[in-house]
């Protein structure tokens, strides 16, 4: 497994988180976050008080160049362009260089990047480097970014670069629907 | 009046298109298209033919270099990621230069841009600089970017760039509804 | 024949132009301009009336995706640092789209893309598309950048993008020469 | 003190780098580097024992937002482009958050950002957060550039970003410098 240094741009992943709104399938619930810290909040995160709430999750780590120069940005867009519609958080999901990336090197991170929203520390996993929440997740690497509905599932999980125009598309129409589950 | 060389990021114009499909008040009517040709299509086209799709313009000055490197790019990317649920049209509203940015100079332009969505000159104004849908419209200056809904309506008339992710959520609402007004 | 639409980065004609000045060797004498018209200048330049000064011309034509977001750009910076020291000049070379890259329309993307250094038509070819200056110089296409230095000579002659650090190392070394061939 | 998040255009610093080179005046002798640690190489490095060649020191903390997207790009580019004729270092100045910016973290830092060039430490400062080669140098902030020609001598100390052109001519002018002082 490697890091996305250089993240593709994905359109199969793209293809798919547009998909997800297109046809009202059924979608599986999100898998909860399992953190071992949060920064940015004074109280720790959950999706299931999340509920009702559309969620976009940027799943990064600090010493991802892809994450720094894509993932990160994109996410802070979205908080500014949906601050009253969706909940925007950070996860900070460290699967490789796990000494170098501790959260006190994190917390000077979000400092400098001017990152407000709240992020959480996914926890460190057990007799594996991948992270609890990763794991869950499947992700592929990092930056990936979860899209969770009202309902509390999951609608996109895409790994590398998202086009700003679907996201939006795709963001507008969870925040239309009804919270409760079709 | 001046061109938009340097178009500013207005928020204003931004938070009105995104005002629009919140309340699903009453639109005014999208005026008619007024042009003396057309490139990239057979046939000359007129609003009144596409009622039913939504349908965006962006309206330009081939000289223009606001136009040139923010609004016909995202006139592009609006092209490739909503291909099949929204109609893209260019309109070269030609307001200064004029004798510069004949449609000769525009064909070329077309070409070397690889603008390939329909393309309608602006018809020239009688005793006045603006061409004859400009002045329908009362756009600022270029780039502009017009957006209407399936019912015909003018949803948006921004001028300047507009972001992405808001344009995006905008398109994803539009084409969502149905054709019929409310 | 192909525009340079998309001018590819030509590490071997940067080399070449680096080169240039590591080896003092000999230098063709640039070819004088053949130009039928210019643009910012109160009168026509030459070659000839620029001897014992280091010149640089940008070779481009105004429908050209390449000058506009890359060529030009470079030509205008160096006429922001080197002001005192380097004559920057543009050459209008259009090999193709002639009638939609008239004089009248360079006038006005001149203005619009604010260039205010003295910019020449270069004569038309007869029997070929290819105008004058550009058959004289051998020119790939466009955008390309000529270097000349204070004897007269052709210093460097790259076609695509050129790199800023190095387009500033081989503009000192002929800046500190002495105008006499060696 | 400030970090340098968002590093100004420094055009009085550039001025002063540029300048440094037209009057062949008095420089002063470059002081040594104080470091506790080097990766990229299998020695420490002095300046003492650069003597004869051009040194170039990116003066960088791996948590500036302005090093990571200006400063660093800037030094791989003068390390790609002269790669012969230039000694390219880094610096880790730290002068904040110095608990998050710790030699561990720093070489997943240079593993992730593809950065090989050889880097310093600078060792830490005693009674000040200002390490002991930022105090000798009097340093305003990260990024910094500083640049020493082949007798030793601080030809720029530039704080912000650089312009190419003008740090390409400055290196010209060092590289055909004759290394015994004026």
């Amino acid at each position: 497994m490697s890091a996305t240094d250089d993240p593709p741009a994905d359109p199969g992943t793209n293809e798919r988180a547009t998909d997800a709104t297109q046809s009202h399938g059924s979608f599986p619930e999100a898998p909860e976050l399992v953190t071992s810290q949060w920064f940015n909040t004074d109280a720790d995160i959950s999706l299931r008080s999340l509920r009702g709430s559309v969620v976009v999750i940027e799943a990064f780590q600090m010493l991802c160049p892809g994450c720094v120069s894509h993932g990160l940005p994109l996410a802070k867009r979205v908080h500014a362009a949906f601050a009253h519609d969706v909940t925007v958080l950070g996860l900070h999901t460290v699967f490789e260089h796990h000494e170098a990336m501790t959260p006190v090197s994190l917390e000077a991170f979000l400092a400098e990047y001017a990152i407000t929203f709240p992020v959480g520390v996914d926890t460190a996993g057990t007799g594996t480097p991948l992270p609890e929440t990763m794991q869950r997740y499947g992700l592929s690497g990092t930056p990936s970014m979860l899209v969770i509905d009202r309902a509390g599932r999951l609608r996109a999980n895409a790994f590398g670069q998202l086009e700003d125009l679907r996201l939006g598309a795709l963001l507008a129409r969870l925040i239309d629907e009804p919270a409760a589950p079709h």
